[in-house]
C-alpha cells in the first residue's frame, strides 16, 4: 500500500510497492541494455550556473550549501540536478576523450524540483533516461530508434500489468516553420501557448496567441488547426500542406517527421503517432519532440518525454548533438500503486521459505537448513524466536511467505505450504518451490 | 578507466566501471534478498533538526533550500542525509503501522557529507545498508546474523575479483564496562581516543586518554592492553579477564561478544574476529559494533561498518531497537577500479552483436535482424552508418563488441567473431554467442 509521506512531494513506498518499482526499473534497464545502451550514474549536484542556463528553470532548483561551509564554497554554488539531461551533457563534455561516439547511455536516478507538488508531480522523483549523443553530428535514424526503444521498454512493462502506451511525436522545426510561414515571429511565445492546449483549451490558447505572440484571428486559427492534426502514420503531412502555409523550416520539419512516422509505422505499426500540438516546455530541443500517453490514463500527463537537441552539450570546439527520452518512473508509479491501484507485488518480502526454530538451543540446525536453501538460490528466512509453531506460521502468513520449514533431527524435514495447508517431507538439498513462488510476483490487480 | 571528476569528492565512473559498480550492487542485493531483506528507498532530504541530533555530525551536513523559496520553507529547513540509518529510523517510525517486525530491510542509495575529500572518502557516495529492527525488543541472535549476511555478500563479490574480507567485532558495553571498572567515567572521551589508535598510534592515544578522559598511567595501560586484544574465536574473553578489571557492564559485553564469536565460529569459521579496539565514531550504538577489512587493503579503512542500537528510533510510545551494517560501495569501488586497478569489465557496452548496415536504404533489414536477436535476449546494436565494413568493424572493435553480423538478402546471414576473425553463416532465429560473451564479464585484472 502506498502511503503519503509527511513531507509533501517526496514519495516513499512501502516495501511491497518498492518491489514494484524495482521490477519496473529492472525491466527498463534490461530493454535499454538489449538495445546497446550502457549505464552511467552522475553526481546529484551541478554548479547552479549550469542548472540556471535554461531560462525559467532556475526557480525550481534546490540550492545546496554546507551548513558550516567555508568561504570558497560560495564562489561556485551548487544545486541538485532537476533532470538527467543537463548532468549527462556535462558528463559527455568532461569525459569525451574516453567515450566512443555515437554514445548510447541510460541513467536512472532521482531528480529534484522545487515545484508545488500535485498529482503525479513531485519534488523528488526518479527518472529513467536514454540518450544517443554524437560528436559534431548524429544520424537522423536515431530519432526513430529512441522512441522505438522506449516503446519496447513499455512493452516489457506490460507483463507487470502496466497499460499500453502511445508515443506522440512532433518536430520543433515544423511548428516554428509553420508559425513563421503564417507570419508569427515570437516562436517561444507560440510554443508556450500551444503547450497549454490540453490544460486551458482552444479559446484560451487563441487569446494567449493574440496577447503573447501578437497573432491575429487568421494566425490563431491556423495555429489551432495545426495543433488539431494527428495521425498514426505519415498522413498528417497532407493535412498540414492543406493549410496553405509554407516556409523552408516547415518543409524540413515535415520531411523529418514523415521519415520518423514512416519508419516507425514499418517497424512497429500503431506505436508512434504524429500529434502536432506536442511542443515540450524546455528550450533545448531543435528537432523531433516526444511525449508518451498511458492509454486510458491520458490525465496523468506524459510518462516519457524527450526530443532531439543539437546544441545542449558543447565544449567550444566540438558540439554533441543528441536525441533522448526520459521515463517519469515516480509519476508512473504514482498511478500503478496509487489510490486506484493497478499493480501489486504478491508479497512484501523476498522470502519464499521461513525455517521454523524448535528451540533456541537448536537454532543452528535451522540456520544450516536456511544456508543450504539459500545456496540453491531460494530466498529464506529463519524464525526470529522459537515460539509455538502456530505463532511462527503466523509470522510467515503476515509477510506472505508461502512455505514454512520444520526441522527435526528424528523425523526428518517437512515443508508446509501455508496457503493450502499441505505438508510433505522434504530434503533441503533437493526441494524447491514452484517457479512462480520463488520470488515475489508483480501483477495486475484485477478490477472489482 | 576511472577519471577524477572536476568537482573533488564526487566520484563518477566511465561506463565500463559503472558496469563493475552495477554488478557489485546486483550481487549485494541478491544476497540481501536471499537472506530475507526487502528493499526500501527513502527521499534524499530530512529536516536538519533530525540530521543534527547526532552531536558533531551537523558540520558535515549539506543544507538544501529552494533558490526562490517561500517563507514557510525556512521554518523547517532540510538537509541531505549523511547516512541511511537516520532516514531508515524515520521511515520505521512513520510507517510502523504498515510494517511487520522484526523488519529486515536493505537500502542502496547515495549519501552526502560536507567533509574534506581524501582517499576513499567522498562528499557523495553510495552506501548499501542492511538492518533488522524490532518493535520494543530484538533477539540477540540478529547480532550474529547481520555480520554473517554481510560476510556472505562479500563472499559473492569474490567472483568479480574482490578480495576476501575479515569482519571485526567488539561490544560497546565491553569497552564502557572495562573503562568504568578501571575507574574512568568520561566514556565518550575514552571511545574517541581508542577510535584514533590506527591513525595516531599507542603513545598518542595514551596522551589523549590522559588529557581528555583524565586517565592515569595504569588506566592508560589498561585501555591500551584491552585495545590490543583480538582473536578469531571466543578466546579474547580470557585475555580480558586476565587484565583484572571487573564491572557488571563489562560482564554483559563479554557474554554478548562471546556469544557472537561462538556462533560465527560455528557457522563460518574465520569470518568474524573479535578486535577490541573497534569503537566506531557514532553515538547511537549500544551493543555490538562491527568494521570490515578488505584483506591486504587494510589501509583503505572499513568497507562495511555498523552495530547494534537500542534507541535510535522511537515515537515516544514504542522504541525500535536494531542492528545493521553499511557497505561503503563507493569506497570499495575506489579501490577496485582506482589507480591500482583490481577489477575490470570485459567491455564498456552491454552489446554482444553489432549488426552492420549495407546501405542506408536497407537499414530496415538490419533493424529486423537486431529485433530478432534482442527478442532472444541477445544485446544487439545496429551500425550508426552504412560505412565501409572495415569502419563498421572498427566501430565494434572500439567498444569491445565481440560479434559483427552481416545481412545479405542473397547470400544469407553471416556472423564474424572479430577477435578470432572466424566468420560463419548464421540464422538470427538460432545463432547465439557463447554464454560468457552474452553480457560484459567483470573479472579480476591479472597482476603484471
Amino acid at each position: 500500500m502506498a502511503r503519503a509521506a509527511r513531507l509533501s512531494g517526496f514519495p516513499e513506498w512501502l516495501p511491497s510497492d518498492r518491489i514494484v518499482e524495482e521490477r519496473v526499473i529492472d525491466l527498463l534497464k534490461h530493454v535499454f541494455e538489449l538495445n546497446g545502451f550502457g549505464a552511467i550514474h552522475t553526481r546529484a549536484m551541478e554548479p547552479i550556473s549550469a542548472l540556471a542556463k535554461e531560462g525559467e528553470i532556475d526557480k525550481e532548483v534546490f540550492a545546496v550549501s554546507r551548513l558550516h561551509g567555508e568561504q570558497h564554497d560560495a564562489k561556485n554554488p551548487l544545486g541538485l540536478h532537476f533532470d538527467l539531461t543537463v548532468p549527462f551533457a556535462r558528463y559527455v563534455v568532461e569525459h569525451a576523450g574516453h567515450l566512443a561516439f555515437p554514445f548510447k547511455r541510460y541513467q536512472i536516478q532521482p531528480v529534484w524540483r522545487g515545484e508545488r507538488p500535485q498529482d503525479g508531480r513531485f519534488r523528488e522523483f526518479i527518472q529513467a533516461d536514454i540518450d544517443v549523443v554524437g560528436e559534431d553530428s548524429l544520424p537522423d535514424h536515431f530519432e526513430v530508434e529512441v522512441p522505438l526503444v522506449m516503446a519496447a521498454a513499455f512493452d516489457a512493462l506490460r507483463e507487470l500489468g502496466v497499460p499500453p502506451v502511445r508515443i506522440l511525436a512532433n518536430d520543433r522545426r515544423l511548428i516554428e516553420g509553420f508559425a513563421r510561414g503564417a507570419g508569427l515571429d515570437d516562436i517561444p511565445a507560440v510554443l508556450r501557448s500551444i503547450d497549454k492546449l490540453d490544460k486551458i483549451g482552444e479559446d484560451a490558447v487563441a487569446r494567449l496567441l493574440a496577447e503573447q505572440a501578437g497573432a491575429d484571428t487568421r494566425q490563431q486559427e491556423l495555429c489551432l488547426a495545426l495543433a488539431r492534426i494527428e495521425s498514426p502514420d505519415a498522413g498528417f503531412a497532407d493535412e498540414v500542406v492543406a493549410l496553405g502555409v509554407s516556409h523552408p523550416l516547415l518543409d524540413e520539419g515535415l520531411a523529418s517527421l514523415t521519415r520518423i512516422l514512416e519508419a516507425a509505422h514499418r517497424r512497429a505499426p500503431g506505436t508512434v503517432w504524429a500529434q502536432l500540438k506536442i511542443a515540450r516546455g524546455l528550450d533545448y530541443y531543435t528537432g523531433a519532440v516526444y511525449e508518451t500517453q498511458l492509454v486510458g490514463h491520458e490525465d496523468l500527463g506524459s510518462v516519457a518525454s524527450g526530443g532531439r537537441y543539437d546544441a545542449l552539450a558543447s565544449n567550444g570546439k566540438r558540439t554533441y548533438p543528441g536525441v533522448g527520452m526520459s521515463v517519469g518512473v515516480s509519476r508512473l508509479m504514482s498511478r500503478l500503486v496509487g489510490a486506484d491501484r493497478m499493480v501489486a507485488a504478491s508479497r512484501p518480502v523476498p522470502t519464499a521459505v521461513l525455517v521454523s526454530v524448535t528451540d533456541e538451543d537448536r537454532r543452528d540446525e535451522s540456520d544450516r537448513v536456511a544456508e543450504v536453501l539459500r545456496a540453491r538460490g531460494i530466498p529464506t528466512d529463519v524464525a526470529p524466536a522459537a515460539a509455538k509453531f502456530g505463532k511462527q506460521i503466523r509470522y510467515a502468513d503476515r509477510r506472505g511467505i508461502p512455505f514454512v520449514w520444520f526441522v527435526d533431527g528424528e523425523t526428518g524435514h517437512e515443508v508446509k505450504d501455508i496457503r493450502s495447508g499441505e505438508q510433505q517431507t522434504a530434503d533441503p538439498e533437493v526441494w524447491a518451490p514452484a517457479a512462480e513462488d520463488l520470488w515475489p510476483r508483480v501483477e495486475r490487480v484485477s478490477a472489482e
